[in-house]
């Protein structure tokens, strides 16, 4: 039987956690919709609980990743900022480097059960 | 402020999921204890939830991870096998692992974020 290890990550910053799968999905989702309520809609969570995370990524991060725009007549819309954006970059990387990471020490490991399995 | 990548890992193996920290937990508590059921209540867990994790490990494993004994007048206890406690091990191991590879990744990208932090 083939064994593959997985991983879920997450970056914590001093005061909290930062960024998490989910939290990721909700930038994404606001930088596509330029909107926290458009954005809270698409991923069907409440606007009171993505402007909490986006509230709590904001205070937990060394610069906003989310600014509200000062509407016009439609009302203000919201930006994910060149931080954010770069936030979103490293969580993808980090999750990329640390499967590709796992395949491989998995592999190696497995070596030694396999071993132990006719052993 | 600075920032930490964590992460939780588990195994899949082809047929399902083989290991992850809860099941680790619970092979260890049957390896101190030699017996599920008090494996099981040391982790404040019904029996039949201990029982459906370690049939789900056995299942989804190359071999056996826990064996029953046959027991005397004291009913039977469980044993973890030698290939449940390389699986016990090897978790470890990836964990461990991983937690350093991210503890470097992290830095690295952290070099980058501060740099645009500055800019």
């Amino acid at each position: 039987m083939k064994y593959q290890a997985k991983s879920r990550i997450w970056i914590e910053s001093d005061t909290g956690i930062l960024l998490g799968e989910g939290r990721v999905r909700l930038l994404q989702a606001v930088e596509q919709f330029g909107s926290i309520s458009a954005a809270a809609q698409s991923l069907g969570m409440s606007y009171k609980k993505a402007w909490n995370l986006i509230d709590s990524i904001n205070k937990n991060a060394d610069r906003p990743a989310v600014v509200k725009n000062a509407g016009g007549s439609g009302g203000g819309g919201a930006v994910v900022t060149d931080y954010g954006k770069q936030l979103i970059v490293i969580y993808s990387a980090l999750n990329q480097s640390c499967w590709k990471f796992l395949d491989v020490e998995m592999e190696k490991l497995a070596v030694k059960l396999d071993a132990l399995n006719e052993g």
